[in-house]
């Protein structure tokens, strides 16, 4: 379903880090979670968060593994906004190649901003015609555990 | 020390909606989390998942709201790429005005992606000099519980 990005087991990036098969600059491991800083960073402090278990994305991911990385990215973004002195900071993750995921392994960026640093996310608003939005809202509800209809 | 979003709860546009004070194209509710369409779409299907419990970002974020947050990220995401045939998702979580947040209530964005559809995330990548990572890395795992030193 989602957009593929080549990446198998043997041959990650993030698999061969967390094995200890290639270094990183580590910020926090566990048994499920590996936690360094990008080297590629959009701002100096941009720190990646990282299950360990291969899987492509977020809807593949194990639920104790998302949990864990949840806390990890609060934790680590509270260390990385003391440390850098940033204003804010923006968590992303992305999911299949349209989204601009690179590394096929699923992952979580923590990004420290400052006030006019360049980063621009390209925000745009759009907006829904007539029935458009509650038609649309119905056949995502369909697949929503306890969704209200 | 995140730059603030003016936003009191008795104003908060998120708190209203919560409350079923304001309309909204709901998703899922439950004891913690409210979700719905974003009024005001990056792409068709861009929902918000949203604590109830009032706080500016992911840094005052209650554990067990966040862990139930990220689970709902995963089930949401799931039925927006089922019902809009999207190719990708970003999740997107704003914590500051300089990180491009805009209600001042923690909250997670999930846009269903698809190529060239025009939504850019103005990705760039720089760079660290000399022992500048290393120094910066020790600085930040200073702050974080059982890191790597």
């Amino acid at each position: 379903m989602i957009g593929e990005v080549s990446c198998i087991m043997e041959n990650c990036v993030f698999c061969k880090i967390a094995r200890g098969d290639l270094p990183c600059a580590s910020l926090k491991e566990s048994k499920r979670i590996i936690c360094f800083l990008d080297i590629h960073p959009v701002n100096k402090g941009h720190a990646l968060v990282v299950p360990k278990s291969h899987v492509q994305n977020l809807l593949d991911a194990d639920p104790e593994d998302l949990k864990e990385a949840v806390m990890t990215v609060q934790e680590v973004a509270r260390a990385c906004m003391k440390a850098t002195g940033a204003e804010g900071f923006n968590v992303l993750q992305n999911n299949g190649r349209c989204a601009g995921q690179v590394v096929g392994h699923v992952h979580f960026h923590v990004i420290p901003r400052s006030p006019e640093d360049g980063f621009a996310l390209g925000w745009r608003q759009g907006k829904y015609e007539g029935d458009e939005m509650e038609t649309l809202r119905l056949k995502i509800a369909e697949n929503i555990c306890c969704s209200k209809r």
